[in-house]
C-alpha cells in the first residue's frame, strides 16, 4: 500500500521534469495509474504544452492511449499537434470507441480531420456511425467493445473465449448472448460462469429477461437502468433489436454528474455546457449567463408598472414601500423551495407528472403552515422592532396586519406556482429545471405586489 | 428479450393479487428481478400493508432477503411486523451488512431491538460495529463481504477460492490481497486472473499501488475515488491499515444522487434529509423549510430600514421606487449564477478553495461584461418603454441613467459576493451550498438599495 494519491508524488515528478531526468521520470510514471498521470500532464500543460507532450511521449504505447482518453480536449489537442501520424493512429486504435467519439465532439474540425485520416477504415466507420447518434443519446455514450457469447456454448468454452478476446473489452464481467443475426437473447455474468459447472450450457444459466436500452433513448435512461438495477453495464440495441453496444457503470457516473451540473446551471439561469468552470473563459461565461439576466431584467417591467400604478397610494402611505423587498424575497424563497424540491423529485423519478394534484395539494398545506408561522412572527416583529425599537410611528397595528396577511397569500401563491410549473413543463416536454427560482421569483414578485396593494386597499383604504 | 420494465406486467400482477391466485403470482414473481418486485410491493403497500406482507412471503428465502434490502423503511417495518422471528432472522443473515445497517438507521427503536435479537451474535456484533461509524462516513456505507486472497496463491487457487466463497460476496470481480495481520497489500481483478496463466502467482500480477479509503473518511471520498479512477469497488482500511470492508460502485451511485439532492435542498434553503419528496409528510416538510424562510424574512428588516431612511427622498422622486424590484431581482439572479457555478465547481473538485483570487477576478470580469450589457439595454428600454410607450414623463434620461449606472455596480457586487462566500465557507469548513441564492439575494438586496440611493443622491441630488 503506497501513497494515497498523487499529491505526495507531485513534487518529485516536477523535480524530475525540471532536471530533465527523463529515464527516472519514465520509471516513476510506469508505477502510476492513468488518472494520476493525466492529472499531472494537465498541470504541466498549464505552464508549457510542449513539455507536456514530451512527457506524454515517455509513456508506452498502451499506457499512452489510456492516459490520452483521460485528458481534456485542450491537452489532447496539444498532444495531437506534437506527435506523428503513426503515433496518433496507434492511440486511436487503442482507445475505446466511446472515448474516441467524446474526443471528436470536443476537438476543432481540422484536428478531427487529421485524426480520422490516421485511423483505420474500420475504426473510421465506427466513429462516424457513433457521431451520427444525437448528442445526449445512449448511442453517443455507448461502446462497441463487449464480450458476446452464444447460447449453445458451455461455461468452459465461454471462459476460454473471454480469456481470448477479453483484453480489449471495456468490461468482461457481463457477457451478452446473441443469436446468429445479432439479436440480444440473454445476459450472463462472469460470477454466474465461475459459480457454475464447467460443462453447464449458457442457455441454462443465462438470464433471458434482459434490462436494455435503445440507441435513441436519452442517456439518462441508461443511467437510470444501471442505478435502479445495480448493473455493471446495460446493453444497447438498435431499431432491429440487434445488440450494437454497451454502456458501462463508469460512464454512467459521469452522465449522472454532468446531468446534475446541468440542472444546477439551468436552475441558476445559466445555459449549461459540458465544460467545467475552471476551463470556461470569461467571454464564454458571459454568453452563458447574459440571456436569462436580460430576460428577467426586462420582465421586471411588469413589477415597475404595478408599482407606478399605485404610486399615489404609496406616496400617501410611504411606510408600505419598506416592506416590498421582504414580501418579494419571502415569496421568491418560498417558491424556489417548492420548485427545487419538485424538480429534483421529478429528475430522480420519485414523482411522476401525473401526481400533479397530489403534489400541489401537499405544497398548499405546507404553504399554509409556513405562511401562518411567518405571518405571526412578522406581526410581532413589526410592532416590537419596527414600531418600538426603531421608533417608526407609521408602523401601526393595521399596517402590520396588512403586511402579515399579505405574507400568507404570497407564500401560498408562490408554493402553488413553484410546484405546478415544473410538473407542467415536464408534461409538455420542457426541462422542468427551467422553472426554477429565477423565473418563479419574477412571477411571484409581480403577484406579491398585486396581493399587497389589494390588501392595503381593503384594510388601510389607501 | 422480454418486457423492458415492469410497467407492462403490473396490471397482470395486480389482477392475480385481486383474485388471490397465489400460485400463479408466485411463479410470475420468480421471473422478475428484485428491483421490480420491490417496486410492486411498495405499490401494494400503499393500499394495504397486510396484503403486501402476504405477497412478500411468497418469495423464496433468498429472493426475500434481496427484495427486502430494496424496500424503503415503511415497507420493511410492515413486513417485519408480520413475519416470525425465525423468518426475520433468516432475512437479516442473508442481507449484506451495509444494507442491514442502512435499514437499522431508519427503523424505529423497538423494531431495531427485535431485529437485533433475531440476528446471530456474529451478525449483531458486525451491525453494532458499523452503527458506531459516524453517519455519512465511509465506514457507514461499506460492506464486509469481499473476497480476500494471499499473495503466495496462484491464479488457479485464487479462482478456486472465488468459486468457493464468491456466492455471498457483494462483488467478486475485485479481490484484495491481505497479509497475515489483515493489512492490505494489493488488489487483483478477475480480469487479471482470467487473462493470466493458471500458475502465475498473485504477488506478480497484483497491483500493489492500491487506491483506498479510511473508515473515517467522508463517504464522498469513496465516491470520488471510484469515479476518478473508474473502479468497481474501493477497499476501506481502519486506523491500523487493516482491510475492514469495501464500498462498491452501486453504493457510490446512491451516494452521488443523495449528495446532489442534498446540495439542491440546501441551496434552496431546505434542511436536507434522506427521505424522498413523495414520502415526506406535510408537517415534516414544514419543519425542513420554515427555518430559512424565517431567518431570511427577519433579515429583510435591513432592507426595510434602508428604505425607511430614504423615505422622504423616495416621496420626492417616487418614480425611483418602481425600479427597486428590477434592481434587486437582477442582483439576486447575478449573484446566484455565480454562487451556483462556484458551489458546483467546488463540489465536483474542479475548483480548489486556494483558487479564490483567480475565481473572483474571473467573476468580476464576467460581471463587468454582464453589467454593461444589462445597463445599456436597460437605458434604452426605460426611455422607449417606460417613458414613451407607457408615457411616464417622470422617467427622464437622468433617472434612466441613475438606474442603469446602479445596475453595473449591483451586478459586480453580486457576482463578487456570490463567488467569494462559497469559497470562504469551504475554507472554514462550512458546506458551501449554504451560501446559495437565498442568502446571496438577501445580502445583495440590501446593498443594491444602498448603491441605488447613493447613485440617486449623486446624480439626481434627491
Amino acid at each position: 500500500m503506497e501513497e494515497k494519491n498523487y499529491d505526495q508524488r507531485r513534487e518529485r515528478l516536477l523535480e524530475l521534469v525540471q532536471e530533465r531526468r527523463m529515464k527516472a521520470l519514465q520509471q516513476e510514471l510506469e508505477d502510476m495509474n492513468e488518472f494520476d498521470i493525466a492529472a499531472f500532464l494537465t498541470e504541466l500543460g498549464e505552464e508549457d504544452q510542449k513539455r507536456m507532450a514530451t512527457v506524454f511521449r515517455l509513456l508506452s504505447k498502451e499506457r499512452g492511449a489510456e492516459v490520452f482518453a483521460e485528458l481534456d480536449a485542450p491537452e489532447q489537442e496539444a498532444i495531437i499537434n506534437s506527435i506523428t501520424d503513426k503515433e496518433l493512429g496507434d492511440i486511436i486504435e487503442d482507445m475505446y470507441v466511446d472515448d474516441a467519439v467524446d474526443m471528436m465532439e470536443e476537438l476543432p474540425a481540422n484536428i478531427v480531420k487529421r485524426v480520422m485520416l490516421t485511423a483505420t477504415p474500420a475504426t473510421r466507420n465506427l466513429i462516424n456511425q457513433y457521431l451520427r447518434y444525437p448528442e445526449d443519446s445512449v448511442g453517443s455514450i455507448m461502446t462497441a467493445e463487449f464480450v458476446d457469447l452464444k447460447k449453445y456454448m458451455n461455461v468452459r468454452e465461454s471462459i476460454a473465449r473471454i480469456r481470448r478476446i477479453g483484453e480489449d473489452k471495456e468490461t468482461i464481467y457481463v457477457c451478452y448472448v446473441t443469436s446468429g443475426d445479432r439479436r440480444l437473447e440473454g445476459v450472463v455474468t462472469v460470477k454466474d460462469l465461475l459459480l457454475s459447472d464447467d460443462e453447464a450450457v449458457i442457455e441454462d444459466i443465462m438470464d433471458s429477461n434482459v434490462i436494455f436500452c435503445r440507441t435513441t433513448d436519452a442517456r439518462e435512461e441508461a443511467a437510470e437502468r444501471i442505478s435502479d438495477y445495480d448493473l455493471l453495464a446495460v446493453p444497447v440495441v438498435d431499431k432491429e433489436n440487434r445488440l450494437v453496444g454497451i454502456v458501462t457503470v463508469d460512464d454512467v457516473i459521469d452522465v449522472l454528474e454532468e446531468e446534475a451540473t446541468e440542472d444546477f446551471d439551468i436552475m441558476a439561469g445559466i445555459t449549461p455546457s459540458d465544460k467545467p468552470y475552471s476551463r470556461t473563459g470569461v467571454f464564454e461565461m458571459w454568453k452563458r449567463r447574459i440571456p436569462w439576466l436580460m430576460f428577467l431584467m426586462l420582465s421586471a417591467t411588469f413589477t415597475s408598472m404595478i408599482i407606478s400604478s399605485f404610486e399615489s397610494a404609496l406616496a400617501k402611505s410611504a411606510v408600505l414601500t419598506g416592506f416590498i423587498p421582504m414580501l418579494m424575497g419571502t415569496g421568491g424563497n418560498s417558491g424556489s423551495q417548492s420548485s427545487t424540491a419538485v424538480i429534483r423529485s421529478l429528475s430522480i423519478g420519485d414523482t411522476e407528472p401525473s401526481d400533479i394534484l397530489g403534489v400541489v395539494w401537499k405544497e398548499i398545506r405546507v404553504a399554509v403552515l409556513c405562511g401562518l408561522a411567518l405571518s405571526c412572527v412578522n406581526f410581532v416583529k413589526m410592532l416590537l422592532v419596527d414600531r418600538l425599537l426603531l421608533s417608526n410611528p407609521d408602523v401601526t397595528a393595521m399596517v402590520a396586519f396588512t403586511v402579515s396577511a399579505t405574507l400568507i397569500f404570497v407564500v401560498i401563491f408562490a408554493k402553488a406556482v413553484g410546484s405546478t410549473l415544473p410538473i407542467l413543463a415536464e408534461k409538455i416536454g420542457i426541462d422542468p429545471a427551467v422553472m426554477a427560482s429565477p423565473l418563479i421569483s419574477t412571477i411571484t414578485d409581480a403577484v406579491s405586489l398585486l396581493i399587497y396593494f389589494t390588501m392595503a386597499t381593503f384594510i388601510l383604504h389607501i
